[in-house]
C-alpha cells in the first residue's frame, strides 16, 4: 500500500509535521512519497492508495500552490474515487482559519469520491500546529498518522 | 450489517429522500432501521455500523431536531469512532444552503472520528433535492445508497 | 441604536464572554439587552439594529437551542436584511469545531440578508474562548464589541 | 466610490457574470474596474472601496490564480479593513461545490476585516450560474449588484 503526503511550506512548519507523519506511516509498513507540492504531478496521485495533502493556512484556505495541484486533477476526474485522503495544517493563531483550511482540503476529496476520517480526540479534522510544532501537534501528527495507516488497512 | 437512516422531515420531501435510500440499502442486502430523528436516542446510535442522516436546508445548516440527537450524542463520545456515516437534504433553492447543512452534518460526524465519502459525480457532499425528489434527486439517492453499502461492506 | 445579545451556556464560559461584550457596547453608548437564547422569542429579533449571538462548540455547529431560534425566525423572513450581526463561541479544544461553529451563525445571518464583518487580526471570524475565557480571549470580545459598535454607527 | 471585479473564468461563465454585474454597478452611477484576475496585483486591491471576486467552482473552493491574489494580498494585511466584498461563482452541477466555493471566498474576506452581507433571497451568499448564465442566474447578478451598491453608499 502507497500513501503520497504532499505539502507546501514556506517557513518549514509544514513540512516539519509532514516529516513527523512520514515517520510513522514507515513504522506502520507504508511505501510512502513526501514531496513538496511543487514536484507533484496531478497524473501521479493515481498512483497512490492514500493521499495526505498539508498546506499552511493562509486566508481560511489552502495556499495556491496546493489548490494548482488539485485543480489540475480536474483531468483525471474520477480516478481518485475510494481512495483514502486525509490533511494538515500550520497556522499562525487559533481560531485563525485552521479549520476552514483543513476542510477546503477535505472537501476538495470527496468531491474527488474519496474516504476520509475524523478524530473524537484532538484535532478533530486533520493534525493543527499553531505556531510552531509542538508537543501538542507532534502527538496529533502521530496519532493522525496511526490511525490513518489503520483504516488504509481496513479498506484493503 | 445493521444502518441507521434518521430524518426530520416537515413537508414530507426528506423523508421521501429517506425512503427510497432505505429501499435500496434493503435490495443490498442490509439491515436497515427507518426512523425520524425524533424517535431515536443518542444511545441507539451505538448499535449501528453506519448512520445516515437527512435534514431539511434550515439557514444553512442542519434541523435543530437533529442538531439535538447529535449534541445528546456527546455522551457516547467516542463509541462512534470508525462507523460510516453520510447526509442528504432537501432545500428550497439551489445555492440556498444545501451544500452547508450537508457539511454541518457530516462535521459532526468528522467530530466522533467517524468516515465519510464523497462522490466525484452528482452530488458531491450528499443527495440533494431542489424543492421536490424529481428524477434527478431520486437517481442521486440511489445511487448515494449503493456506494454506502459498498464502502460499508468494503470496511467490515 | 439597539443591540441583543443571545446566548445558550451550559458551563458558564459563553455567558462570561457575552457579559465581557455587553459591557463594552454599553460603554460605547448602545443600548443594549442581554439574554439567555431560551428568553428570546424570534419576534423580538426584529426590534434590534444588531444582533449578537453566542453559542459553544457542539459537534462543529451552534448548539440545538441557538439553531431552533434560528429555524423558528424564517415565520420573519426577509425582516431581517440589512441588521448587523456577530457571533462568538467558547470550545474545548483549538481545531475542536470552533471555527465551523461561528460559520454556522455566521452563514444564517447571511440567509437572513444581514451584515457581518471579520477581523484581520486575533480571531477572524469572531472571538473564540478555549477551555476558559483568559485574558486572550477576554481582549478578543472586547476588541470585537468595540469593532461591532463603530460598525453599527456607520451603517446607520 | 470605487469598485473592483476581478475573476477568473476559462469557459466565458463567470466573465458573462462579471460583466452583468458591471453594468448595473455602473447604472448605479459606481467607478468600476473590471478585470481578469491574472491582471491584478495585490497592491491594486487598496485603491478600491469595495471589492467583488468571482471564480468559478474548482474542487469546492476558489480557482488557484484567484487564491494566488489573495494569499499574495497577505504583504498588505490589515489594510483592506472595512472595505465592503462580494463573491460570484459558476459551476457545473447543483450541489457541485458553488457554495463552498462562495464561503472560500468570503472566508478570505472576513480574514482580512473586510464587511459582507448574504441576501435573504436568490442565491444567499452570492450568485450563482449553474452550466450557463440563465435567465434566473442573470436576475440574481443584477440583484446582487444592486444591493452591493446601496450598502456601499450606506456604509460611506
Amino acid at each position: 500500500m502507497k500513501v503520497l503526503i504532499a505539502y507546501y511550506s514556506k517557513s518549514g512548519t509544514t513540512k516539519e509535521m509532514a516529516e513527523i507523519i512520514v515517520s510513522v506511516l514507515k513504522e506502520e509498513g507504508l511505501e510512502v512519497r513526501l514531496s513538496s507540492v511543487e514536484k507533484v504531478s496531478s497524473k501521479e496521485l493515481l498512483e497512490f492508495d492514500g493521499i495526505i495533502i498539508g498546506s499552511p493556512t493562509y486566508y481560511g484556505s489552502l495556499a495556491y500552490q496546493v489548490k494548482k495541484l488539485l485543480d489540475e486533477s480536474v483531468s483525471f476526474h474520477g480516478s481518485l474515487e475510494g481512495k483514502l485522503g486525509g490533511a494538515f495544517t500550520s497556522s499562525a493563531n487559533i481560531g485563525g482559519g485552521n479549520e476552514t483550511t483543513l476542510l477546503s482540503i477535505l472537501e476538495a476529496m470527496l468531491i474527488h469520491g474519496m474516504i476520509i476520517q475524523g478524530d473524537s480526540r484532538g484535532d478533530h479534522y486533520g493534525p493543527v500546529a499553531v505556531g510552531k510544532v509542538d508537543k501538542k501537534a507532534e502527538n496529533n501528527c502521530r496519532r493522525f498518522a496511526k490511525r490513518f495507516s489503520q483504516l488504509l488497512k481496513r479498506l484493503r
